[in-house]
């Protein structure tokens, strides 16, 4: 297995990636909070695709977590990261500390307003605030000609796509479908916190997406119904519901009927544990 | 004189800027707004002692104007802006529609928070998330490694500095001295909004200043005092005060006593027209 390289500084990531592109390497970016699943190496395999050289960031970013949130326990396995990341063909490994990328009297912060504003701005208000200014402070240090994301985190993807076109950062940005388990479970690393119990409830929500998707080829257009079905299927398993929006899959502003691509989201409670997923609905 | 280049697109502007940097020239930019003074023109001549190729932006960008304020009128010269900028040695100016910057959808904002709160951050509450907004969006498109701003506008320049620390944009940052008509106002292409009376009226700021650094050489240590002098010339030439603060020099907090590097700062307004100053206070 090659070595990765690893990277704690935003002036050596700087030159690092300055130097590749000297070298004639275009540089990819996987943005990952880490503890990696084959979720993220299919977004580092990809990027290997696209780029001749693949930094993956590995940064759990305190700016996206509210007090109350699981930012203290958020699970962790540098070591193993690192292992993973290099066997799915990164080249580096961007590693830096809080204190980096926050130094004391930080205060700059980046709003995608109308993209941020309901399903996850509603129930974490400051979430993509944090998540959008660390993935710009991420490309900036890194310099990336490309980045992939999963679409797991849809809402966060279109944040983030809407941000590097405002911005004019040049960026091509990449989104790839969600890797599920064999069950259909959307593979994340917040999963470790579910007992046995609450994995098995979990499955309502994969199931209730793959449901209206499997209503919508069929023909029904009508939002009210598909939400009415997924809402019955998540609260007969006992979840909390969060959210569980039909949305236009470019926008994601409300629509009434399935007339052009949309996409189901959901964000849903299994006991203490918050999980979200998403599905496009076919039609 | 020299020709200028006119840029007008984002893509345009950076593909110029890539190819300046392959050529070997390090690229410099000085942002305005137009209808150049010598204020502006002794940016882009410090701008060319630092970088071989100098971009001056002209744009007025709506998103740092509220409704009320001047953006419709602000006054315009495009052909003698060009002239004025060449002969000061600009290679380029980069002059994009508003369509160009803020296109239908656009949705990304920055904000620099606390060194944007108060002063014109209070009396003109979206300003500085405007500025900030652009200025990212113009060095996007310039890519420097040098830009140059007034300290006309301090505030507006600290907010710059503290953005581009924050969002490690590698972009090196000089702020230049204030330049004074003969009897001491600040140059400002707002001026040309004042009457002759207006214009004697608006000399108490630039003298309040100045006599409040006379003060403080002299020994006065106490804001307060300081304060109440400049507040007293400023209302019996008949001005309106927006705020008039003495701030720590470096991160514009309030301060008691002059204790380290400070400066004083003043909005006031002469009838309609709203002007702005400040000044150093050396001790």
């Amino acid at each position: 297995m090659p070595e990765i390289k690893v990277i704690e500084t935003v002036k050596e990531m700087q030159s690092w990636s300055r130097a590749e592109k000297t070298a004639g390497r275009g540089v990819g970016c996987v943005p990952t909070m880490g503890y990696l699943h084959e979720g993220h190496l299919s977004l580092i395999r990809e990027c290997g695709r696209h780029a001749q050289s693949v930094v993956m960031t590995l940064f759990v970013n305190p700016a996206q977590f509210a007090p109350h949130e699981d930012l203290a326990r958020y699970p962790r396995d540098f070591e193993g990261d690192c292992k993973k990341a290099s066997a799915a063909g990164a080249h580096a490994v961007f590693y830096p500390s809080v204190a980096e990328m926050y130094p004391q009297g930080y205060q700059t912060y980046v709003t995608v307003e109308e993209v941020s504003k309901d399903m996850e701005g509603e129930f974490r208000p400051a979430h993509f605030r944090g998540v959008a200014t660390v993935v710009l402070k991420l490309f900036n240090a890194v310099r990336p000609e490309f980045a992939v994301f999963g679409e797991k985190d849809y809402q966060q993807f279109k944040v983030i796509e809407r941000m590097v076109k405002d911005l004019d950062l040049g960026i091509e940005i990449a989104g790839l479908p969600t890797i599920r388990e064999p069950d259909g479970l959307a593979m994340s690393s917040r999963n470790v916190y579910l007992s046995p119990e609450q994995r098995k409830q979990a499955l309502s929500i994969s199931r209730s997406l793959f449901e209206a998707r499997e209503a919508a080829q069929k023909g029904e257009r009508e939002v009210a119904s598909l939400i009415k079905a997924a809402v019955k299927h998540l609260v007969e398993a006992g979840l909390s519901i969060d959210y569980l929006e039909v949305r236009d899959a470019e926008t994601l502003e409300k629509i009434e009927r399935i007339e052009r691509p949309a996409r189901m989201l959901i964000a849903a409670r299994v006991g203490p544990v918050r999980l979200i997923d998403n599905l496009e609905l076919v039609f």
